[in-house]
C-alpha cells in the first residue's frame, strides 16, 4: 500500500463545492464517495489521518473522524490496524454499476453520466456474421500480432489518408480503445512523477490515466472559445514535458474544436520544445452539422511531434473494443513491444469486425448522426424552455453539451439531482483542482423525452440549490 | 526517458552465457540485442555508458562501444545528444515478427520460440458465428462492463466450482488473457520498487510484467521435483512481500505440477504472511496423461489469500484475447475499478465467444489434446533418439519440455540454431540473472516432422558449440 494521499492534494481534488451549510461530515463524506466513484481518487488510496486533514479543509477533527465512518459504514472504506484506512467499493458500486444513490433510492433513474449510443443495428450484427466467417482465415495463426491484424490497420491507414493525413499501416498500433491507447503512451513514455500537459477542463479518464500512470497533470485552461496557444507554448517551455494531451475534435466535455492555426501552432510548439502532443480524436468524425471539420492535427505534424489516438467506440459502439494509435514507425514498434507486459495483443475476431464496419463505415457514421441530431436538438430546447438562465453553445458535434450555471453550484446540483434520480457529471470531475463548479456536462444520447425531463428537474432544483448557496465563486470563473 | 540500467544490473540479466572466445563485441552486441527482443530489457531502456559498463563485463571500452556501434547499426540503439542511448527495434524486429537472425537468413524457418496452437476449426468458427447472433441481445448496452459481461463470469465461475474451488460470478473478472490479469493486479497491488516474489525460472512475461510495473521480482529456486515450500516461506518472511507469484500446473517452463500438499502450505504461507498468492492457471486444464489433476490452490484457500488467473490462449486459441481473475469479491470490484485507467472493459463479442466455448468446453480441450499428444510424443522420442545425452521429464501436460543440456550453452546454441533456421528460447530468458544456461525450453507445438528435424538440428549444433565451451558452469546447477 502506498502513502496516503497528501492532505492539500486531497483538498484540492475536493474543492469548495463539496461544503454544504450544516452537516458538514456528511458532505464530506458524500464529497469523498464521489471522488473514488468517479475515478479522481483511486482505489486503495489510503487517505490522510483525521488530525493530518481536517485543519487542511478547516473542519474540526471529529468533522472528519464522523466523515471516515460514515464511508466506513457504507462500504467505502476500510481500515486495519496499523495500515491505516484506504477506500473502496463496497458491493454494487464501481464501474458498470448504476450511480450511487444514498438515503432513497429514485423511482426511475436516468443515468445522464455516460455519454454512449446503443449499438448500430442490425449493421453490427451483420459485420458481426462477416467476421465471423473471415475468422478461419486467421486460424493457422499461433501467437498474436501486438500491433494489429494486418488488414485493420490498413484500414485505419487509409481512413486516415481519407481524411487528410496520409498514413500507412506500419504508422498505425490497433489497440482496445483510445483508453488503452493513452494507457499504453503513458506507460512508455512517462515516468513516475513526470508531468503531462493536459487541458482544463478534461476528459475525466485522461486524468485518470496519467494519475495511474504515477505522472503529474499539469492543466492547461482553454480560453471561452478555443486553446490557447500562448499559454500551451509557455507550459510547454516552464514544464518541459515530455507529453501534452488534447482533444481537438469536440472537445470532451466543452465540444469545442481547434482551429486550423490553432493546430500548426500546437503542432509547432511540440516540435520547438520536444513535446509529444497526443491528439485524442474519439470524437473528430461525430461532426452533426456546422463548418466543414479542419483536417486532423497529424496533418500539421512537422514529423513525429503529434500521436494520434482514436476509438470506434463513440463512432461504432462502446461494447466495441477497438482503437489505435498513429504514430511514427519506430514508436509503434515500441509501444507494440511494450504492449507485450500488459496484455500482449488484440482479439482477431474483433479486429475483423472493424474492418468490416470500417468498410461501411459513412454508413456507421449516418447511422449515428441521425440519432444523436434531434436529440442535441431536444437538449438544447429543453434548455433555453426550461433553464434560460443557463448558458451553453449549440454543439455542433460530438455527444454532449458543457453547460454553465448561472452560480457555482454543480457539485451540489449533482448531489440534489442523484436523489432525484437524475445522474449527472458536475464540472470539477473534469479537473484536478475542483474548479468549474459552474458547469454540468450534458450528454444528449439519451431518448428527446428523457432529456427533456432531466432539464427540467435539473432547472427546478438548481434554483433550490443555488438559492443556498454557501460557496465562493468558481476560482475560474472566465473559463469556457 | 528515465535512468540508465545499472551496470550491474545489466551485467546480471546477461549472465556470462553471452561471451563467446574472441569476437566479444559482437557478442555482447548479440546479448543486448536478444534482451531487448525478448522483453527482458524494456524498450526505451537507456544503456550505460561505454565507461560504466566495461568495468562490469571486464571487457575494454573499446569493446562496448565497437558492440554499441553495431546495435545502432542494426537499428536496435538510438543516440541523442545530451540523451545517452537507448535500446529501440528496427524494422522487422519486434513482437509478432519472425526472430531476427543475423548474418544471413536461413532457408526455412521453424519458430519454437512459441507454445501455441493454431485455432480449433470448425469448433471455433461456429461458436463465433453462434456469438455474433448473440451480439443483438446487449446492442441496448450503453456503456460497459468492466468486470465482464454477466453470462461468462457465471459460466468462468461455474467451471471454477466443477474443478473444485466453489465460486460464484462476484469472484469473477474477465480480462483479455493471463498476461492483462497479471498486469491489472501489479498495477493495483504494487508501488514502485516493490519486491514480488516469483518461481526460478519462470515464465518470462511475468517477469516482464513485473518489471513493467517497476516491482522487482525475488526468485524463489523451484527444485528437482517441485516447489521448495520452506523456501516460500523464509522468502515470505524475509521479503514481506504483499505478492507472490506462481504457475502450480505444468509449470512454464519446468512443466513440474505442485503437489496438493505444497499447494496447502503455499496458500497457508500466503495467510499468514500477509502475501496475496497469485496462482497462474494458464495450463491448468491442459493435462495429457499421468496422475489426475490436485484442485486448484484456490481450494486451499484459508481465505482471500489465493488469487486464480487464468486464460483460454492455451487451452482455445491465442488469438482469441479472454482470461479471468478469481478473488474476493472486494478485490474484483477494485481491479475493475482500476481497470477503467486501463482498458476500461473487454469486447461484448468476445466475451459472447467465450461463453459458447465453454459450453462445449470438454470438445475445445479434446481437441488440443488430440494435437498436443501425439506431438509430445515425437518431441520425447526425438531427444531419446538424437540427444541422449540431454534430460528431460517426460510432460504430462502443458505446451512445452524443459531440457537440459550436458554443458551450460544455452545461449550459444540458441544463436547458433537461429542461424541454422530453429528458433529456440535459452534457459536464461526465464530468469533475471542470466542462470538457466543448462537449459533450453521446447514446446511440442508444432506437427511431429518439424520438432524431430528441430532435435537433430539441436543436437548437431550442441556437441559444435559445447565443444568450444569456455563458460564457467551454471551457477544454479543443483535446480531442477
Amino acid at each position: 500500500m502506498s502513502a496516503p494521499v497528501a492532505p492539500a492534494v486531497l483538498a484540492g481534488l475536493l474543492g469548495e463545492g463539496w461544503r454544504r451549510p450544516g452537516a458538514s461530515a456528511h458532505a464530506l463524506a458524500d464529497a469523498l464517495r464521489g471522488l473514488v466513484v468517479d475515478g479522481r481518487l483511486a482505489v486503495r488510496t489510503r487517505v490522510p489521518s483525521e488530525r493530518a486533514l481536517a485543519p487542511q479543509l478547516g473542519v474540526s477533527r471529529g468533522t472528519v473522524s464522523r466523515a471516515y465512518d460514515r464511508l466506513r459504514g457504507d462500504g467505502y472504506l476500510v481500515s486495519a490496524r496499523g495500515a491505516g484506512s484506504w477506500l473502496t467499493l463496497p458491493a454494487g458500486a464501481g464501474p458498470g454499476a448504476p450511480p450511487p444513490v444514498f438515503g432513497g433510492a429514485p423511482a426511475r433513474a436516468l443515468d445522464l453520466t455516460i455519454a454512449a449510443l446503443p449499438a448500430p443495428e442490425p449493421l453490427l450484427g451483420e459485420c458481426a456474421a462477416r467476421a465471423a466467417t473471415a475468422l478461419s482465415r486467421y486460424s493457422a495463426m499461433l501467437g498474436c500480432a501486438p500491433a494489429g491484424v494486418g488488414e485493420l490497420r490498413e484500414a485505419i491507414a487509409a481512413r486516415f489518408t481519407e481524411r487528410g493525413a496520409p498514413t500507412t499501416a506500419d504508422h498505425v498500433l490497433v489497440t482496445a480503445g483510445a483508453q488503452h491507447a493513452l494507457h499504453l503512451l503513458l506507460s512508455l513514455l512517462t515516468t513516475p512523477g513526470e508531468r503531462v500537459l493536459v487541458d482544463a477542463p478534461s476528459y475525466p479518464r485522461t486524468l485518470s490515466a496519467v494519475r495511474g500512470a504515477r505522472a503529474r497533470a499539469v492543466p492547461v485552461p482553454l480560453g471561452a472559445s478555443g486553446w490557447d496557444v500562448a499559454a500551451w507554448d509557455a507550459a510547454a517551455r516552464a514544464v518541459g514535458p515530455r507529453l501534452g494531451l488534447t482533444i481537438p475534435d469536440f472537445h470532451n466535455p466543452t465540444g469545442l474544436t481547434m482551429s486550423a492555426g490553432d493546430r500548426a501552432a500546437l503542432a509547432a510548439t511540440a516540435a520547438r520544445s520536444g513535446m509529444l502532443l497526443v491528439a485524442d480524436e474519439t470524437n473528430a468524425e461525430l461532426r452533426l452539422d456546422g463548418p466543414a471539420m479542419p483536417a486532423p492535427v497529424a496533418a500539421s505534424d512537422p514529423g513525429g511531434a503529434v500521436v494520434t489516438i482514436g476509438s470506434m467506440s463513440k463512432s461504432a459502439w462502446g461494447g466495441l473494443r477497438i482503437g489505435w494509435i498513429r504514430a511514427a514507425p519506430r514508436l509503434i514498434r515500441e509501444l507494440a513491444a511494450a504492449r507485450a507486459d500488459v496484455d500482449l495483443a488484440g482479439p482477431v475476431l474483433e479486429q475483423l469486425v472493424a474492418v468490416e464496419l470500417l468498410a461501411r463505415w459513412d454508413e456507421v457514421l449516418a447511422s449515428r448522426r441521425a440519432l444523436l441530431r434531434p436529440r442535441r436538438d431536444a437538449l438544447v430546447s429543453a434548455l433555453a424552455e426550461h433553464a434560460p438562465a443557463w448558458t451553453c453553445r449549440r454543439p455542433r458535434g460530438g455527444l454532449s453539451a458543457w453547460v454553465r450555471l448561472p452560480s457555482p453550484v454543480a457539485t451540489r446540483l449533482a448531489a440534489a439531482a442523484a436523489h432525484a434520480g437524475v445522474h449527472i457529471t458536475p464540472g470539477p470531475s473534469f479537473t484536478t483542482d475542483g474548479t468549474f463548479e459552474h458547469h454540468i456536462r450534458l450528454p444528449y444520447t439519451r431518448p428527446p423525452d428523457d432529456l427533456a425531463r432531466a432539464v427540467q428537474t435539473l432547472s427546478q432544483l438548481a434554483t433550490r440549490v443555488g438559492g443556498a448557496t454557501a460557496v465562493e465563486d468558481d476560482p475560474a470563473p472566465a473559463a469556457i
